[in-house]
Order: C-alpha cells, then structure tokens, then sequence
C-alpha cells in the first residue's frame, strides 16, 4: 500500500533489519486515539462524539488530503473526510462516532489531491494569463478521471461531463472555462467523492463501541444485609436483611432516578479470624463479618449467603430490580477467607510458606487474618478457569455489570484475559475497576479492558485541582478510561465530608453527577453519614462489619424523610440531579466538558454542550456553577466563553437553574451567589432566544 | 516471555481479535526513547549518553525491578539496572551509552524482585517480633535460589552460603541472623546479579550508535568556484576558482579549528533560462549561473563543472582536506536543469505536461524555468536506481557526508530507502537535511534516516525562544533528531543580522558553538557580509549566480586581516570558539543542556555538564553567558542552579572566561557586562576548588 507503484523499489528487507517500518508515500503519522500506540482498542459507546487526529503531509507543494475510514462490526466501510486544523503543524481532524455496538476500526489515509492542486494553480495562473490553455485543459483531463474513477451520483456525474466540456469549449471567455472546472459546484462534487492518489493508509485501529451505560450511569450502593435488617430493641441482635426486604428498598432507589444499584458481596462469610466492628481482631459471637471475608462450608465465590436467601432469591430480587428501571451490578472480590473451600480443594490457589502454613494477606507488620489472598502464578491454569468459572454463575443469573473490588492486587494480564474470554460471549457485560492506586495501573486496568474506573474523585476538592483532573480524564484518557465519581464509599469518607455538613453532601453529589456521566452515591449519603473513625478518612462502624439499619427513609415513602427525624435528607436533591442528567442529553458525555471562570477562585464553573444526534437538530446546554467552600457564602462574576456555548460573546440567554427552578437573562458576565443558607450550585440549562 | 508459567491459560488468538496485546505479567510501559513508538530507530554516537526509562510496576504489594538490557552489534547482552526515579509514577530510568559503532538494541526488563520484597517484609517483622523463625528460613531458602540460579562470581556465591547458613544459626540472635541475609554487603550481591522472577521483556528497541562527526562537528561552507576566482580589474570579467585555488583555502578553514568543509554543487551548469545577479531571468554572457540548476552536455550529478577540474583535481582537493584534518561534505541537489542529460535520456523521471511539455519547478504563478524537479512516481524504480547510481559516484571518491538540498521536495519514503540501502554498505555515511519547512516534515525526515537537520535556529532570537527551542532539541527530539545551528547561510540573512553589526555575528556564532554539538558558518561571516536584497531575507549579489572574491583574508595568513581593510574580521574570535569545542568534552553533547537565569531577559544563560567516560572521571562544565541584544551593552546578575554545575548552592568556584582569559570568583549569584562596546558573550570554563 505505502508503494508508489507496482514496480516497488523499496527493499522491505532492507528496512527492517535497519529497524525502518516503512513510511507511507503520504507520511501519515501522530494517529490519535492510539491507545499504547494501537497496542490497545479504543474504546467509545454508541452515540459518543470523539475526535480522530493525524498528522498529514506530503513533499513539494501540491495539495494533500485525508480521510479516517470507519470500519463497521460488518465489516463495512465508512469514510469520514477530516479538515486540517492547522497548517504549520499538518494537524488533520474530523469528529466521529458509532451509531450501534461491536467491534470497530478505523485508519486515516492520507492522499494526494490532484484537484486541489490543480484548482489552486489554474486560479491563480489563468487570471495571471499565464499557460491557459494548458491549465483548462490539464483541468479537463483530471475531470476526466475524476468521473471515470470514482463511484459517484448520476447528477455528479454529468455535472462533470459538463464541465469537461466547458473548459475545452473555446468559445466561451476563459473565465467561464476556468469557473466550470474550479468553482464552487464542481469542489463540492470532488469533496463528496474525491479523486485520491497515492492513498497511503496507516495501520487499522481496533476500536471497540459499547452500550451506553458502559459511559453513563448514576449508581447506589448498597449492603443488601442491611436493607431490611432488624434490631432487637432488647436483645440488641439483630436478624439479617435477605434480598426480599433489600428488594423494598428498590422502589425508592429508582424514584430517585438512579439506574445502577450495587450489591457488596452477597456470598458465604468465614468464621475464622473474623473481624469485629470497627476492624477489631476479634467478632463478637453475633457479628457478620466482612462481605469481602468470602468462603465457608457454605460455599465461595459461587455461592449466596444463606442469610440472602437463596438464588432464586436473588433471581427475584434482579427481576424486581429491572421492573423498577434498575440493573444490578455485583461486587466481586477474588481472594478468600481461611473457610473457603479453595483452601481444600486448590491449595494451589494460595502461596504456601517455607512452615507449611498459607500466607495471610499482609502489609507487615499488619496482618489481615480473615483474608487468603490468591496466588495465580502456581496454576495459572486452574486459577484463570476457577475464576472463569465462577464468574459463569452470576452471568448465567443475569449479571452485567461487576464491580471489582481491588483488581491492582490480582495480575494485570488476568484481567485482560479474563474480560476478553467473557466479553465474547457477553459483550454487553460492564466491569469497574476499583483501583485506588497509583496512575499507572489505574490507567492500565482501563486499558487491558475494564470499562469503568472508580478515582481519585474524594480527594480533588480546589477548583485548580478539579479542572486538572477533568481535563486528563476527558483528554487523550477518555479513549480508554471511563471515570465514575464517587464522593463517598463504604471506606472512603474524606475531611471534606467529614467537617463539610450536608453542604458538601449537596455540593459533592451535584459535582459527581455533572462532571463526568457515571457517578455513585453510597447508602446513607442522603443522609449526610459523616462521623469517621478517628484517625482515619473512613466512616465510623464500617458498615462492613455491621449490620445499619437506614428505613428511616421510607416512613414517608419515596424520597425519605429524615428531616422528620432531624436528619438531613437529600433525597430530593439526588432526585432533581438525576432528572437534569436524564433530560440533558449533553450531560450523557465526557469529553465535551469546558471550563469557565469565576472572579473568585473558590467557584468553578463548567459547561457541557452537545445532543445525540450530531447532525446540530439537538443541541444542549448545561452550565454548572459551584462553589466549593461548604463553609461560605460567595457572591462572585462568572466569566463565561461564550463560543463554547455555541453563543456570540454579545448574546445573552435566559438561564434556568435545574435545581431551584428560578430564570436570570445571563450574558458572558453574571452574577451568582451560593454556597451554605442557600444552594451551592448552579445547574443551569440554556434557553437560547 | 509474558507467561507466569509453560501452562499458558492466556488465549493471544482472543486477545488479537479483540485489539489487545497481550500485557506482560509485570506490565513494562511507555519506554522511552521509542521513535515513533519504536517503528523508527534510536540514534546516539559513540559515547553519547542518553537515559532510558519506562513505566514499570505490579499488582499487590511485592517489589518490582527492572533492567534495561543493551545488546550489541556482535549480539552480546548488557544488562544495566534501573532505578525508581518516582515511585507515585513507576518511573524507572537510567543513562546508558554504547562504546562503539553500529546496530544495538535495547529492550526493558520488569521483574518481580522476591528479595527486595522478602527483605521489606523480614525486616519489619523480625523487629516486630513476628514470624521470626519463618522470615529467616524463607530468607534463607531465598538466597539458596539466588545462589543457585544465577551465575555470580565465586567470592559472591560464597558469601551467599555464609549468609545461608547464618540466617539458619539458631544460636545467633535474631538481629545477627537477619543482618546476615538482610544486610547491605548481601543486598550488594542481589545488585550486582539479581534473582530475577516472571522476567517481562518489552519490546527491542533498534538502536543505531553511528560516529561522533554525526553529532558534532564545525562546517564551513564555500562556493568552491570562488575560491580563487580572479576579477580582471580591466573587463571586469572573471576567472572561475578550481579545486586547485580553492584547495589554498584549506590550510584558513583549518587554522579557524572547522571539522568540515563544505562545498556547494560542484556539478555543470545548464544554459538554458540561466539565471543572473540576484535571481534575475535572464543571465548576461559571462555569468556562471546556480549551481543548483545542475546538467549540461558535460554532465549531471554524476559530473564536475569543467571550470573546477576533474575527478583527480576532485580527489586532490579531498586528500589536501584530509590532510589539514577536514573532511569534505558535498551538497546533492536532487533536479534538472532543461540541459540536464536525463531530459533526454529518463523523460520518465519528469512531469509531462497536456502540451507534451516537461513542468518547469513553479510555486504559481511564479516559475523556475531553470528547474526541472523530479518525478519519482512515474517509474520509482528507474528514478531510485539512477539516484543511487549517481550517489556512488560521490561514494567511490571518498564522500561521507552530504549536505541534501531540499530533501522536503522529494517522497520522504525514497530517502528512507536511500538512507538505509547507502548505510548497510557505507555505514560512516552522515547526511544532513536542509529542510526548511514545517516540524512534521522536518522531523520525520530525521526520524527516516537523516543523521542532522537544519533547523530554525536563524529565527531563534531570544531568550525564551531559544530556551523553548533547545528544550525540544535537546529532549525527546534528541533521540532521532540532530540540529546543527547555522547564524546564517548563503541563502538567509535575517534582518536579525542584517542590522546587529558585528556584534551579532559575535554572539550568533558563539550560540552556534555551544547551544548544539554541530555548527556551520557560511564564507563571508568573518567579515560580517550583512547586506541584504531589498526586501529578502538573503543577501545581495547571492553567491548562487556569481563569483564572490574573499582572498582578503588570506594577505596576513591564518586567520585574516579583514581589519586592515576596514573590514571586521571574526577569524580569531571563530578560532577562540572551536577551541573552546575541541578543548572542552561537555560542549560535544546535546542532551546535557541547562538553562540559568539572569535578572535581564535580554541575557541567555546555560551549561552544559559532561565528560565522555561518563565514570565522573572527566566531569567538564562550561557554563555561557550572551548578551542577546547586539545593540546595547547589559549590565545584570546571573543565577546559577549550582547543583547542575555539580556543585552546592553555597560553594564558589573560579569563573575562567575561554573568550578573555579573565577570571573570577563565582558564586550561584554573579555580576557581568556584556553587550557591543566590549565581549557580548562569556564563556566560562568551571574551575572547581
């Protein structure tokens, strides 16, 4: 392909052993997306708006093009023409995007474009009056291939046959000639189907388009244990929930208008070394232990807590969870308690100390003794088909989404594997990475295949560090990186949260839900949880040890009430957020986020803009306004850009906030006041005169 | 190589069909260098030192290593260790060079590091007091591993047995026990020939070490026609220079301390649509027209201009070069002049036009119809064997180095192939781009072969500029692309020179000189010839259409007398320059460039630090200071970053100026005074206490 003829004089031999791949005869370089260079697919869902980039360019002074080919899961052929965007630095460029799931690809070619070329020299050189004659008919001959060698429009075509014939038509005023083959009717013809020479390719990216809540999803987590458990006002003991009372709660979880509810571990619970509250070494005679402290006589990985119900139990409890609107993600953790039946039946699942004994989970001196961790490089064999096979039973239950509790521990080449062998089978099935580690195995586990990443989200609190951080996750990353924002999780409760009041509560979910298009909410967040266990940035009485009893929200049906009890309730709050992201569509994205400034630097300020459709017939406008200090009342000028708006910088528009209902006529500089006493944002919707 | 075991469970057919290559078990990322993501070579010299690094990191909590392993021409291995430079970021670097010329290769290393983690791990828990007997018998099972498996030398292994068996002398105190398998004479030995487990290799990486002339050299330019041509003071009319005469000129260029002579093209002439003094259409009798328009009835770039001699007058010139220590570069202007042999002989190797005439080099609607430029598509192969063939020529009369016109004009893949088909045979070949064209194709024409590049150092003027523009250089670009800097040639004079008088040929050269290891001077600087073609940034009366006599430097011997006739004269200062580049090691490099502050933005300040044994045995600083304003004297402060001088903040060293001979005690903070009036540049040789 890279060979200017058939006769190719390159010696390809040659090349490689200096180390040369060979350069394409239209070098095209810098393909982005290229995720680790095209070693790893990348990633879009259906509908989403990216853009492809290349650097293009040629020798000499004649015209160069480009085109980024689509290939579809069809294996059909869709070519995209790009726009250079920069001519000093031969930046080409086109958005794109899927309309339906499956494997993709795309390459960008690189061509000559003998029309440009000539178009641009005739211009000039028949007004100079320079060679005539020989430019219309050089003009003639290239119009003359331009119909005989591309497919195109019976219109278009005797468009060119005329114009053939009026630039030889000698008759007729050079200029009428020169117009028939370089006006603006005959580009147009040559723009929708150009005649390409020298179509260099570059190599074919795999590109992989997933459904859309692989992107955009709003999650509520849950222990299903606790939903519906009951304390013995006397005794103080308390019985489970089982996936029928935690199935009661679901109603108020859709009516709140989220679309994910995530289940902690639902399996088998060790007895051995099992924790207390608050991560003491020894439970009480009466405590549950650890969901993630997995495996007894009762089963694995494999298997349902017998205080859960069973699976036709939990069958009921998915059935009743996708009638509400809900889909159930599950919590796997691969990593066993010292009951697990593996510690029998695979002691090769575990590594084996020089005193014959199986290695606890350690970070010496501390030990962590109801937990074994794997071992994959024993048998990796039997490790990667056990694992396979465990995950098996929960598709075969309808499960779609994993969340994956700790991945950075388990080997990276396992998970790629392992998302691959089940995504063949079941491409629809969605896995979250909670990799709370350093960038580069956060962002690998993204690359090798996991479609979502929790972040480092809880801990990006300054405008500064908010605006950095959305703009490495909404860059190059989005590619293969997905983020899910999460301003609190069972074992994350950050300062903020723990010193901020329900302001921060409010503050942080409407963040969460708008900076990015899948966010998650822990149960008891409506409720403003915020006491931490001293010493650390994690709720006091872990709810991984114990049983907590939240019904409080529903003895005034959906949406709570826990003001009643002098609780805050932000029920309503998370409510009207997840309406804005379900009415919004430009919400629905990542990478169309811009930010804007305040004139106080304690208020961030960003916009997302774009519809569904990209044909322009749905344009949609959201600007968020926050500010960040729970502790404060700001008045502040907010500066917006208004072209990013897809507005004049003189336009003005009626801004109506989503959250209060309220309407301003804003222009590029406006007035906000929020923060504690009163709402902390502003999310508001774009109404264009 | 990416397995945990021979029972590989990883499916790769999967994995390529869903995009994805297979990740290693200790996952090895983002290597640095890695030109065009490893598609292109490395570049160094012998001896120059370059860093490789890489993202290297695990799953869970063991230690991770890595090793970058050199291999040589011969296929010898050198394993070098890295070091963790940032542990937030797994970054893993170290310097590396080769000691000698030829194809190497480098791939990077990710290892699990069993004893690294088990000395973590015992030393904690051996103090803790917890599993004392188990860590120190897994320490000693460990070692009995290393001792083993890899090959060390006999005082190593012995010691490793020592350590052994202590580790297990229950009558030793703990402490003693585990200093002897924990301790820093046992991890030297694990340094030095570690014990390697789940060994990751990334990719080879091609790396081509080529002579040090490809990095560093001083080039003088000449029109060998006007060296010792003679203007008949009664006619006016003049006699063309020889070989012969211009051979007289070696013993000046040589005596300035130049590495390379560099001739214009030496090929015949056309006559038709010669061109006249300043680029005018038509050429009077008796003027010698481009030689760039190359081809006449005498010959093409296969020829010599019979004015100049013949091939043994051409041989002798080369001997007499090499005699005085210069080697001869040769300029390859890949065109035709309408005479040219080829038009006759290869019509295929041009453009016919629809009148059945050939196209004249045009940037409409102004025309070169001096020019025939090249057509390589019609028959590629004719076009690259006659390119190689006349290429020989130059090869068989001892050429190394050209200097390409305009390579920018030509396919980028027929120089790839020409480079690499030149290289297998003539590996000593050096070839330097003059593309003076945009990044994209400046840069990739180095990453296809090109051993220098041009560059924009003319318009590169001030001090954040020149910053800005050596960072690049001196980075990543470092890799594949090497500048050599050129104040000005005989087709730019930019209004920087037009109008800095002889102060700006002082200090413009003496950037040159030691921004960058490779450096050119066009005949005429001496005498700072800085008047332009109105309107141009190019002199007037170019050269390329007529003789030039410049033998006035010649009337006092070495070095010229310019002053005597009122002309300045910057042989000595030259001199003083390439001196300073002979004498002093850290001037021959390019990646060890640091930039200084002065309190005036107008005062460039940098150093450069190095030896060539790269084992601290030679440690050379030199540090400049320029006066960027060639206009007015500067009085400032300097701010020397003292450790990258090697040196404290507090210490002081004595400041040998290499262009006075003054000197001065320094500090990191220091007065100067440079500008017109006396030194615009400072030169500091470090003289370290």
């Amino acid at each position: 392909m890279t060979s200017p003829s058939s006769d190719d004089p390159i010696d390809r031999d040659l090349l490689a052993t200096v180390g040369q791949v060979p350069i394409d005869r239209i070098p095209v370089q810098d393909v982005a997306p290229a995720v680790d260079g095209g070693d790893r697919p990348t990633k879009s869902v259906v509908g989403e708006l990216f853009t492809v980039s290349a650097t293009v360019f040629r020798e000499g002074h004649d015209a160069v093009n480009a085109t980024v080919v689509l290939t579809d899961p069809d294996g059909a052929e869709h070519p995209v023409g790009m726009r250079c965007l920069n001519e000093g630095l031969n930046h080409w460029a086109t958005p794109v995007f899927a309309d339906r799931e499956g494997r993709w690809s795309y390459r960008v070619e690189g061509w000559s474009d003998p029309y440009s070329t000539w178009r641009h020299n005739a211009q000039i050189k028949v007004e100079a009056d320079v060679d005539v004659e020989l430019m219309l008919e050089e003009g003639a001959r290239l119009l003359e291939r331009a119909r005989d060698e591309v497919e195109r429009s019976d219109d278009d075509t005797q468009h060119l046959s005329d114009s053939i014939a009026a630039l030889r038509d000698d008759s007729r005023p050079k200029e009428a000639r020169l117009a028939a083959g370089a006006g603006r009717a005959t580009a147009d013809v040559l723009t929708r189907d150009p005649l390409r020479d020298m179509v260099s390719p570059s190599r074919e990216y795999v590109w992989w388009v997933e459904r859309q809540r692989a992107l955009n999803g709003a999650w509520y987590e849950i222990f299903p244990r606790s939903e519906g458990a009951e304390q013995d006002p006397k005794t103080g003991l308390w019985t489970s929930g089982t996936f029928a009372t935690a199935a009661d709660r679901l109603p108020a979880i859709a009516h709140m208008g989220f679309d994910v509810v995530y289940l902690t571990p639902v399996h088998p619970i060790g007895e051995t070394n099992r924790k207390g509250p608050n991560n003491s070494l020894e439970a009480g005679e009466h405590d549950p232990g650890s969901p993630y402290a997995i495996g007894s006589a009762d089963g694995g990985q494999d298997a349902i807590h017998p205080d859960l119900g069973d699976f036709d139990d939990f069958d009921a409890f998915v059935d009743r969870a996708r009638e509400e609107g809900l889909e159930v993600a599950l919590d796997i953790a691969l990593s066993a308690s010292p009951d697990h039946p593996w510690v029998e039946q695979y002691p090769e699942l575990f590594t084996t100390q020089a005193d014959g004994t199986i290695a606890y989970a350690e970070n010496p001196p501390k030990k962590y003794q109801d937990i074994y961790p794997l071992n994959f490089d024993n048998d990796p064999k039997l490790a990667y088909s056990e694992m396979r096979r465990v995950m098996q039973v929960w598709l075969d239950h309808g499960i779609r989404i994993f969340r994956v509790d700790n991945p950075h521990t388990k080997p990276v080449e396992f998970w790629q594997w392992l998302i691959a062998d089940i995504g063949q089978d079941y491409p629809d099935v969605i896995w979250l990475a909670e990799a709370f580690t350093k960038p580069a195995m956060m962002h690998t586990l993204a690359k090798v295949g996991f479609q979502q990443s929790y972040t480092y989200y809880a801990w990006r609190n300054t405008a500064a560090d908010l605006r950095e951080y959305l703009t490495e996750l909404s860059g190059d990353a989005a590619a293969y990186m997905r983020p899910s924002f999460w301003p609190t999780t069972h074992d994350i409760l950050t300062p903020y949260m723990q010193y901020g009041g329900p302001t921060a509560f409010k503050l942080r979910a409407a963040l969460a839900a708008t900076l990015v298009p899948t966010y998650g909410i822990y149960a008891g967040y409506e409720h403003c949880e915020h006491v931490a266990r001293p010493g650390a940035e994690e709720q006091i009485d872990n709810e991984k040890y114990e049983y907590k009893n939240r019904r409080w929200d529903l003895d005034a049906g959906h949406g709570g009430t826990g003001e009643a009890q002098g609780r805050p309730n932000l029920g309503p709050y998370l409510k009207l957020l997840n309406e804005a992201r379900k009415n919004h569509p430009c919400l629905h994205w990542l990478r169309n986020i811009t930010f804007h400034s305040a004139d106080d630097e304690n208020v961030l300020v960003y916009s997302k803009t774009g519809g569904g459709a990209h044909d322009g017939s749905d344009t949609d406008t959201v600007i968020a306004v926050v500010n960040l200090d729970p502790h404060s009342m700001r008045e502040t000028m907010v500066n917006l850009a208004m072209p990013a708006l897809g507005l004049d910088w003189h336009d003005g528009f009626v801004a109506h906030d989503l959250i209060t209902g309220e309407q301003w006529n804003w222009g590029s500089r406006n007035y906000v006041r929020l923060g504690v006493g009163g709402e902390p944002a502003h999310l508001i919707h774009v109404r264009r005169f």
